[in-house]
């Protein structure tokens, strides 16, 4: 079978999400993939690059899809609803990545934890900034605690990955929508 | 030292939170103790024995909390704030045991994590059961969707761990306040 950097990433998330990172050999990639483990490591360093590379493509992920919708133009509530249901929809799209992304960090070097640390304290900084914003503008209450807030958004958001079915009756839009109008009804000055 | 069961989980939570579960070995937890492995042994079988006492534990704590709760005569939106002052609190006295609830069950073996599950979902339908009653008696907005709606309250509470510092600024008690708020602005049928 053909080999990439890629394949080797998709077939590791598949097998730390069945066993979990620390339980899965190099080895047991070695034989998922059917190559060598020479082969193996003309693409990769070792297991930990892998989990890192999994973390990063994740975060980048979030990264693009909220610089993206911060280029746009549009209202405060509008940009909320379009955070919540971009983060949702992140979620489902990348629900095995993103388990392995909020229960993995244990293992990954200090370096490498610090960065991913940093970014991730600037996704919440940059959506910090549209909250804030909102208040400026008195769009939302000004006496919310913004950075709790932001906290509250992303931990209803990111908990689909312990209980969502995508075969359930619950799509995504219509998860994003009603996360978004709870959040929404309990900050903006005006209800809507 | 004295040694007993519970100064055994307690040093095995400081541990797996240093440096997980899996890269945890029984030598060390000896070593931290300073007995003998033999004496270990004799209160504990494995290291998933202590694992699952961590995850038994934290699910007690939550259960007799909520339990304790629904015992009580008040309203409904009462009731609701209650239950996110509880599990705040919950996940800020816990925050060690929890962070390891989140993070490790991939290595409970599997009947133990069918248990710990199925408590879980049993703890979830108690509190979903409070916002039917709220639908039922029409304090509640009669079209929200229970279920993903007690995950949304859940999910903000729970992912405290990740970022919450109990040296920080915010008090569990304004922190409920607030989370309470918000989840009851966007559900109750006349707004507060």
């Amino acid at each position: 079978m053909g080999i990439s950097k890629q394949k080797i990433i998709e077939i590791s998330v598949k097998l730390f999400n069945e066993k979990s990172y620390s339980a899965t050999s190099v080895q047991d990639i070695v034989n998922a993939l059917g190559v060598t483990k020479a082969a193996l490591y003309y693409y990769i360093y070792s297991k930990e690059d892998i989990l890192f590379e999994i973390f990063d493509q994740t975060m980048a992920t979030a990264e693009k899809r909220l610089s993206n919708l911060m280029k746009e133009d549009m209202s405060v509530e509008e940009r909320i609803r379009k955070i919540v249901y971009n983060h949702i929809t992140a979620v489902f799209d990348e629900a095995p990545k993103i388990s392995i992304f909020f229960t993995e960090k244990a293992h990954l070097t200090p370096d490498n934890l610090k960065a991913i640390n940093a970014r991730r304290r600037k996704y919440e900084e940059k959506i910090a900034e549209v909250f804030k914003d909102g208040v400026e503008k008195g769009v939302l209450k000004k006496d919310i605690d913004i950075l709790s807030t932001v906290y509250a958004l992303l931990g209803m958001c990111n908990w689909l990955y312990h209980w969502y079915n995508p075969k359930g009756r619950l799509k995504p839009d219509d998860l994003a929508k009603r996360y978004a109008d709870i959040m929404l009804l309990g900050i903006l000055n005006d209800k809507i």
